[in-house]
């Protein structure tokens, strides 16, 4: 038997549906979800893929958030589109509230939707690329589980903060990045600490705030953000905007958010989306076609633009589908209803 | 005789206004530039005080900006303000243009000014902080002069690519940061090779592409971005949204410019203002309140708050005044008009 489950994307897509809806998740959220971890496990995402939905069913039946409510939107002012996603998932109110964020920003040439009270799991890429679809130029922000120190501080405080950006180039794949402004992902040291090998310098302080190379000091110490003081600054930037700005809470107050605990696991997002047309009417596409001479550039002396794994993979899962390990795949069948 | 000279801020600002009015600066450009310069000199950022006059007037001679020409306002959309320089100085087209930003972001609950075809060499965090003076949330990219390579390459194409943020914070000083999106400054590799030093691994490459700690090597070669690829993904960033967003240039397109030639020293700049009151309503001064926990916990924990060391210098010399070296002054007085 081998060891892993190629599966078409519908059948994906089934078996997600069917893990969610199983499993107590309404018709609205099942779907919203579905769409981001089957997006994700296109892309060879793994960590956001379908494994994913162990951890959302596991949070349901903790209590940990709102299988059912449907988020409410609010047309807060001509740029600004609020939506309250009242315990549930993020994922829908992106959903429900994407259609007036482009409209605002195709009007006003700016604008953001905030959204509050959410629980959040999900890579901000699939969300990001929904915006340069429509041509616009997207951005995303959130908080989350305070593992990472300030720089020069000692103690877990900033969220593992990630952003997430995306610029239209029609015809082709869009620019995209999306990362966390930690050093590393956490599920990185903890490899190291299972594999009993030494972390990298740089990644994490132990509980004295001293530098350290053990996994498991790190684990019970401090994350460090990526890039030093600079990093840690954009951290806390990404703490502000998608915390307070916008009425919700601090990356700390989420810290015991968890995939196996109800803590509280419910915060913000900020997605900001502008119009080049809107900034630039007629003259839109010629400046969009040069901004391809950066990508060329770049592309020219031997870097790569970020994302070009995924989109490899995206174009290789279109041909032959999606594939996980067998056992995640007897897991989450475990999880649907006997037929 | 010291080698120093200190002066009371009148006295910087008069001595400002006469550098630039008698070389050739129309009066309100020249106001704009010794606001700007003055405040740098005021918070002790000597690389972007008075010592600047010497460039803008080395500029001006070499015909490398318009001394007079008054910036167009051009109300794009209801959250986007352009401003067009026409080859004049960026910072009174940002004067001309705040109060239009202000406006649209309290209506909008956010905006941007994007200012086009401009002479640039200031710094960021005064325009953030007039930002935030007004109680809303400010935002500052500008792309500049390539001397970056993309993680990865192996030539210039990034410019140092600036990006700046203040957050008020009523009744203190506010949550402030800029900097380049570069590992280091320039100036920091040149006055290693002046003073025959070795510069630290992961500053920059040589002309081959290769890691490089020999200065010179360096600056023949490129810099490298801050945060390995994830500073560089944040630089190209910048790069799209201060330039083709707004219908301006790349930065490698500035790459001429220099104070010691015409070049084409003009690009754009891009600024956010984000309006907590209209985001949050009546909620908004709970939210900024709450926000001061993060900035606590971060102060507990032994971190500092960026900015301290310019607020500190600031409070000196609302005091005592500001000191210069006497060799600035020398050459400074050597450029305005016998009396």
């Amino acid at each position: 038997m081998t060891e892993t489950v190629t599966l078409t994307i519908e059948q994906a897509e089934k078996l997600s549906l069917a893990v969610l809806e199983d499993n107590g998740f309404g018709e609205e959220h099942a779907g919203a979800i579905m769409r981001s971890v089957v997006a994700a496990q296109i892309d060879e995402c793994h960590s956001h893929g379908l494994y994913r939905l162990m951890g959302c069913v596991q949070t349901a039946r903790n209590g940990g958030l709102d299988t059912h409510v449907l988020p409410e939107i609010i047309d807060q002012a001509p740029a600004v589109t609020r939506v309250n996603a009242h315990k549930g998932c993020s994922l829908l109110g992106f959903e429900m509230g994407l259609p007036k964020l482009v409209e605002k920003a195709r009007h006003c040439g700016i604008s953001v939707l905030a959204i509050n009270n959410c629980f959040h799991f999900s890579a901000l890429w699939p969300e990001v690329e929904q915006i340069s679809a429509h041509g616009l130029v997207g951005m995303a922000m959130t908080p989350t589980h305070a593992f990472v120190a300030p720089a020069g501080g000692t103690k877990p405080l900033l969220g593992t903060n990630p952003i997430a950006f995306s610029w239209p180039r029609p015809g082709k794949t869009p620019y995209t990045f999306d990362f966390a402004t930690s050093m590393i992902a956490r599920g990185e040291i903890e490899l190291h600490r299972r594999a009993g090998k030494a972390i990298p310098e740089g990644w994490a302080i132990d509980t004295n705030g001293a530098p350290t190379t053990d996994a498991a000091k790190a684990l019970e110490g401090a994350m460090l953000t990526f890039g030093g003081h600079k990093g840690s600054a954009l951290s806390t930037m990404i703490g502000l905007l998608a915390g307070p700005l916008i009425g919700d809470v601090l990356g700390h107050e989420t810290y015991a958010a968890s995939e196996d605990a109800p803590g509280k696991p419910h915060h913000g997002e900020m997605i900001i989306a502008f119009s080049p047309e809107t900034f630039l009417g007629a003259d839109a596409q010629q400046h969009l076609d040069h901004a391809e001479e950066l990508f060329d550039e770049i592309v020219k002396q031997g870097a790569r633009l970020p994302s070009q794994r995924r989109f490899a993979a995206r174009e290789r899962s279109h041909k032959n589908g999606v594939t996980i390990p067998r056992a995640l795949h007897d897991e989450l069948l475990a999880l649907t209803a006997p037929q």
